[in-house]
């Protein structure tokens, strides 16, 4: 068996250098790649994917699962060879379901979608993109019947971006949360707007860049195993946990966008940055799910980093930073500015209390997509009524309304909900962080973030992908993924801010 | 037969996919890669590596040629189909004779003896490198028997970096040029030495940045395949002719040291972004030997970039740039500063009137080496003989001696010929393109290169492997590898600077 194990490990960790080093190719894609090299990248990435696929959906690798199950079956079903055996079979099931030829065609469909949507966006026309949209949809329900049978048509792509999760689980979080996020919104609505002009003028960038490399240093970025760089829009990319990189992108009229992108994308990257040596070059050293990788994101970004006790901290090094542009600025005003709640068309801009509306609509509209209940001609309509209902506003156009995204055009359909069911983890973990160490926001005050960045590592980052991550949840908080904390989290923080 | 090299094309276009991705993991460890990547980095080069060598050398290709050599046989013998096929058939021959074990053990001991030099270089310690300096030259010779019967021992060695070339070859062309360079030397030294102080002072990093960057982009180098970023030391990387890389250091108290890598590296990127689009994806679209690739540096190095026209157009721009530094220094005094011919320990470091003398000591030795007639515990007094035999000095230790090349270390004992090959080879063009471009000096003088690139690109560039090294030297100039033109220009250039 020990033999069988190793063989199996060795073909998985060529796989495992393979995808990373696509993760290379694609990084210097979007920082450093010459513009007339993109053909040439093209065919890089195209070859290297191929054969990771190749490797990993050979019959070698099914026939060493067959031969390994019942041999781990008798392993502690939490060691690492176990659930290491499992995962993969997961993948392996998965990937071998769909054939190459579909592989191709997506990529063929969704390179064609991107360029049309390109175009379409700022022309704010949207009959441009449709017949693409059209494909890209067709494209999916057929990948979705590799997968039947299936409670709901969206599962598979669903679980595509998050493993284990289903529509109609997804359907029940957001219809408890809908309401309480309408409700909180309207009484927002109805105290005095925060003030957050002083975010709206000139900052040098180096100086924001130089900031934003203080806070994250301090957070336990380690630049030994990553660097920032910068690219049209942040994100960040691993090559391995030693080697996690991060990008932003500087506004020079808007102090919160780099400060606050830089912050998430940290907690991204301190996330892969701690995956356990052990798990390297295996399946269990990739992300468990879209939405705890965005739980990460979003606790360094917003329970940290828009928190006041943080500030506490920090606000008079940003005012010596910045003395001209925030000297007269005090740091209650700072505090409410940054936090200020505001309905607006477009997503990535929202904030943390209209954000999971945005998410919503999406998955709505996904849904009646891929189960034909709209016509995909009739979906600005869908889109601007969903706009006014939840939020209060309609798009004057495609370009600020349906066109927004990228994710369609890209074959993303099935991924928005994890960025809302990410912002419910994050405060779920908040809650059992703050119980297992009281005196968090002293420290935070003190700008000390160790103790919090040793319970992440140890309690989430440290597994990798060994546990699905509905079951890692539910070990660390008790409970399953849960709206509520969410909800008391925005109430509590408005509340004072606003006086609700 | 189409449908055969249809096949054929299609795995070798993987290969060439599989080796441009190494490039670009080789070319991030040098510039952007964080420390602790190092490992990872490690293991994803050699996946890639490998992947590409089984893909290469697998029996599939080898059945293809073999069906495609009578096919091919019918079609003009210059056509790029036939060439395909032979230099494919050739590298097929060569690499299908190493086993994939001797490919794997070579990678261990040359990562052994690297970090051994990098540790005994500064030690000044030749005991610590020499136990993995014998483990390699073991492993060079076991490679040559691979290649028996051969005329010569090092003749294999010889023709991994220079294909075709044989050691005899190589002495016989190094024992006309030797006494004829010993004696111009000798000539020079009675001479009263050039002056080059102003070299020597400050020149801040960005200005020299920017007067490079102005200089290649006149020579043609064309930044929308290309970028430039610094490294420890200067080299250029191409990921396909539309991603062809450079990178330069600076030391901020000699200018000549980054004018001059800049001017090299470019020399290397122009030859290949010039590759023909249509031998792309296939083994032609490489470089055909590195001699040849040298003389294109060299070319745009020394014969332009060292040339009195060349510094007749561009002086008044680096006297404007440097105003202090070069005011006072005219173009007279600053044409012989950067010629200044003084025999010095360290190759990398040397003129063009010593240069190859650094080489033909290399050569000797590694010959020795490999034949067993220098014990390689003796090689540091070997050395320094050979250093005051040619160059009249001695170093003083073996770090400015043996130890000062990291060649050895990674096992490339057979490739400083073609550096000295490539500065003989880059005159015997020269003297082609004046006799094609009669008014070339002219242009320069005006800051032309368009003639000069075109010829280039026409008789070299284009042409990628497509002819062995030798053949487009004998196409393109009338001859072989010859030193007399190289003599002619150093005895012209030299009398002339220093009045002989």
């Amino acid at each position: 068996m020990k033999n069988k194990l190793a063989q199996l490990k060795s073909i998985l960790a060529e796989v495992y250098d393979l995808e990373n080093t696509a993760h290379l190719l694609e990084w210097d894609m979007q920082t450093y790649m010459p513009p007339g090299g993109s053909e040439a990248r093209g065919y890089q990435r195209g070859t290297v994917m191929k054969i990771a696929h190749e490797k990993f959906t050979s019959p070698e690798v099914g026939e060493l699962l067959q031969d390994l199950a019942p041999l781990v079956a008798q392993l502690p079903p939490d060691s690492d060879e176990t659930r290491l055996v499992q995962v993969t079979q997961r993948r392996y099931t998965k990937k071998t379901r769909i054939p190459a030829k579909m592989v191709a065609e997506r990529a063929q469909l969704t390179t064609a979608a991107l360029s049309a949507w390109e175009q379409a966006r700022p022309e704010n026309n949207f009959a441009r993109f449709l017949p693409h949209l059209e494909k890209v949809v067709d494209w999916k329900r057929r990948y979705a019947e590799l997968y039947a049978p299936y409670e709901h048509i969206y599962d598979p792509l669903l679980d595509e971006y998050e493993p284990g999760m289903k529509t109609a689980q997804v359907q029940a979080i957001f219809a408890a949360l809908r309401p309480q996020q309408v409700e909180l919104l309207r009484a927002i609505s109805e105290r005095p707007q925060a003030d957050d002009a002083f975010l709206h003028i000139t900052y040098p960038e180096q100086k924001q860049w130089d900031f934003g490399v203080e806070v994250i240093t301090r957070f336990g970025y380690d630049w030994k195993y990553g660097r920032q760089d910068r690219s049209a829009h942040p994100f960040t990319t691993n090559m391995d946990p030693s080697d996690v990189r991060i990008t932003t992108r500087f506004l020079p009229n808007l102090l919160s966008s780099a400060l606050f992108s830089t912050t998430h994308e940290a907690g991204h990257a301190l996330y892969e940055m701690g995956i356990a040596p052990e798990l390297v070059r295996t399946p269990l050293a990739d992300l468990v799910s879209l939405a705890l990788h965005e739980s990460q994101s979003r606790l360094w970004e917003n329970l940290v980093g828009r928190s006041l006790p943080f500030w506490e901290h920090f606000y008079p090094r940003l005012q010596e930073t910045f003395p001209a542009q925030l000297g007269n600025v005090n740091l209650n005003t700072f505090y409410k500015g940054i936090n200020k709640v505001e309905p607006s068309l477009i997503r990535v801009e929202a904030d943390e209390a209209t954000y999971n509306l945005h998410i919503m609509l999406r998955l709505e509209l996904e849904i009646t997509m891929v189960d034909g209940s709209v016509r995909l001609k009739d979906l600005p309509e869908a889109w601007n009524a969903r706009m006014e209902e939840y939020l209060g506003v309609t798009p004057p156009n495609n370009t600020l309304g349906v066109l927004q995204d990228i994710h369609w055009a890209d074959g993303y359909i099935g991924y928005f909900s994890t960025y809302a069911l990410g912002n419910l983890v994050s405060v779920q973990l908040w809650e059992r962080i703050l119980s297992d160490i009281p005196d968090l926001s002293d420290q935070i005050r003190r700008g000390e973030f160790s103790a919090l960045l040793g319970w992440l590592r140890e309690k989430i980052h440290r597994h990798g992908a060994k546990f699905a991550a509905q079951e890692l949840v539910q070990r660390v908080t008790g409970s399953g993924i849960d709206p509520a904390p969410y909800m008391r989290y925005l109430k509590g923080k408005y509340s004072q801010i606003y006086g609700l």
